[in-house]
């Protein structure tokens, strides 16, 4: 077991090389150099390891063991960019995860029955363009990215995407992958609740529904000082009202709801005047569907018994399905937790991840290792080498059951 | 009676020609060339109505007849600066009322027994450089500014005053104005409480005592998702509740207490993050001392009940000592109102005025005209002849009860 440790250790600090800043920071959006240069190596290693590697035409590479008995495929990984001064771990752990996975099995096992596909996505974390999930809605034939859409320098996704795939190494085939019919993926969990409780393992149980809004709330701006308070038409303090009852209706709710207000503009934003308009943001998670739904019903109460101020909710997300793991997977991955005595909870996934894209066309499961002080997108992301090692042991079992 | 409304009218419509913006806006901060070319303007006008004209250190012309029986000096005015793109009324129609009650009386009085003068103040409006009641500091030889400050282009208050000055008529004897023994000043009320009553004139009572805070609230920055409720240092909801808890105060204590949140930033802003930090602006008046401190006290508990998050409160402003208006000399103005027949109410100010820095040194009475829908400080300032003519009126008589 401690030859994995070290493995995924220096695996992932091989791949933390591509796109290094500072020590631990990583800087690696979609098609630039660094991305290039981590894709060309993983595709080499998995070349050394006498993988079939591929490459979709969003640049998603597929290291593959072909099965002996069947043309299902079951496929694990992540996202192989990140954040602009992100860590080692996000995206990262999940493609190092499936690679060490597989290619031990197939050392130990030799030929697997269905073939079994290591993932390295293009692109998840939104960091270049504006679009997120690009490499998955591909593979999972959801939706094709505006190849017209541009990076700040002007420099648009189409062109972009053909650099980056134009300079992969000469040995990778293109072309597009079939669907498996198995997604699995691991992902550090971006929050505290593992580290916290010191709990080893998260299996996820669903990723939440996530619904984000725009509230505008308009008034009239006016003196701070003559206009008495019963005159007044103020969208600040309404606000303020809205955001404590909405506070208050999420604690009745209680947990794993999650609702927050993480901006809050001000016009005209002087001290000595009354605002003329605020507008803030709303992102609220759940699990459950019906319970996001219930709590934009909430809001819109909200607004519909403002009576001094006017108001108006934008939505600013296309609703996602809800995202159920499977249920023999989830309840496999359980198992195996038991069976080699890890601690684990089952748990909802707060943050998105290509799993909810994947989700849509093909059964998945997903589990969750723990980041310390919960932090993610930081060069302080960070997972103990036990913990790597933790999930890659139940990935492996998992992959077993299903493949050979 | 209809001579003076076209005279109030007439006079403001010229004074607003230096300076003016569009069809009714004025942009005339202290020391600029309108205003050299409006206060030079003044001056030539009062020349020609037989008045003494001096100018003090700062700027501030005084027009007077002097007295025959004593040295005492009453004097009435307001400002003759602007704000950028503020309109014609404010400060400019107390300049006018002193001006034209003054001439009037002494058209068909004579000479009084004291002294009359109509002042000009230089500057209140804080256009220009970082300083306000640079002109009535001075008068009331409360406080000299520093004429170090810059204005956006980098020039000197002291630069500027000196080029302003040297470019007034050279009739015009310079040298400080000694205090007055009473104060009198009309200003347009700019808020909307005469305007919404149709009640003709206020008597001002008090010039609200005013404080400013700044609240700074800190927690921790996470993900919106994947950070459980329990776990959250969240700033943005803590100053809703502090926001909501303090109008809930501000209305169990009641009108005339005025609470203003007009400034509101959050850190870092993302839809997707909780806040870190959280900067908000209190500005709180009433016309008693101890309302606004309790109010203080109120905010201080609030910041010592926090628990998730930390906060602070700086205090923006220096205190100012309270301001009322002279008992005999309010009556007398109520007193008048009432024999002409006019609808008043005795009311605070919530404004701050070049009265509050008088009112520190002599005896003071402030009169209001309603302000159509309340606005000042805009292009839309209006105030209708009618109720122009009825503030000289008031002013008149009452510098006739005190000077004849």
């Amino acid at each position: 077991m401690t030859e994995t440790r070290e493995a995924a250790s220096d695996f992932l600090a091989r791949l933390g090389q591509f796109g290094k800043t500072g020590e631990t920071g990583v800087t690696r959006p979609v098609y630039t150099d660094a991305w290039i240069a981590a894709v060309s190596w993983l595709q080499k290693e998995a070349q050394g390891k006498h993988m079939d590697v591929s490459v979709d035409a969003n640049g998603t590479t597929f290291m593959s063991y072909p099965g002996s008995e069947s043309t299902e495929i079951v496929a694990a990984g992540s996202h192989i960019d990140s954040v602009v001064n992100g860590g080692r771990y996000d995206g990262a752990y999940g493609v190092a995860a499936a690679y060490l996975a597989i290619t031990d099995l197939y050392a130990e096992y030799g030929q697997p029955k269905k073939t079994m596909t290591a993932v390295a996505i293009s692109e998840e974390d939104a960091a270049r363009f504006p679009t997120t999930f690009s490499g998955s809605k591909h593979y999972a034939q959801v939706a094709e990215t505006d190849p017209d859409i541009k990076d700040a320098d002007g420099i648009t996704f189409g062109q972009a995407r053909a650099h980056a795939i134009a300079a992969l190494p000469a040995f990778v085939t293109r072309q597009d992958q079939p669907l498996p019919s198995e997604w699995f993926e691991l992902h550090i969990e971006q929050g505290p609740v593992l580290a916290t409780t010191g709990i080893q393992l998260g299996v996820v149980s669903s990723i939440c529904e996530l619904k984000r809004f725009n509230v505008t709330l308009t008034g009239q701006a006016n003196h701070a000082g003559t206009t008495p308070q019963h005159l007044r038409k103020d969208p600040m303090k309404a606000a303020a009202r809205m955001i404590t009852a909405l506070d208050d209706y999420a604690k009745a709710v209680g947990e794993p709801l999650v609702f927050t207000v993480g901006s809050l503009t001000v016009e005209p934003g002087a001290s000595n005047a009354i605002p003329s308009q605020v507008v803030f943001s709303i992102d609220v998670r759940h699990p459950k569907k019906a319970v996001v739904d219930d709590f934009e019903a909430k809001l819109n109460e909200q607004i519909a018994a403002l009576t001094t101020v006017s108001g108006y909710v934008d939505s600013l997300m296309e609703p996602y399905p809800e995202v159920v793991m499977d249920e023999r997977l989830q309840h496999q991955f359980a198992e195996i937790c038991e069976a080699k005595g890890y601690r684990y909870q089952v748990m909802p996934s707060g943050a998105g991840h290509d799993t909810q894209i994947m989700n849509r066309k093909t059964k998945t499961a997903m589990l969750f290792v723990p980041s310390r002080d919960g932090i993610s997108h930081s060069p302080a992301e960070y997972t103990a080498p036990e913990d790597l090692e933790r999930g890659i042991a139940v990935l492996k079992a998992q992959l077993y059951r299903e493949c050979y």
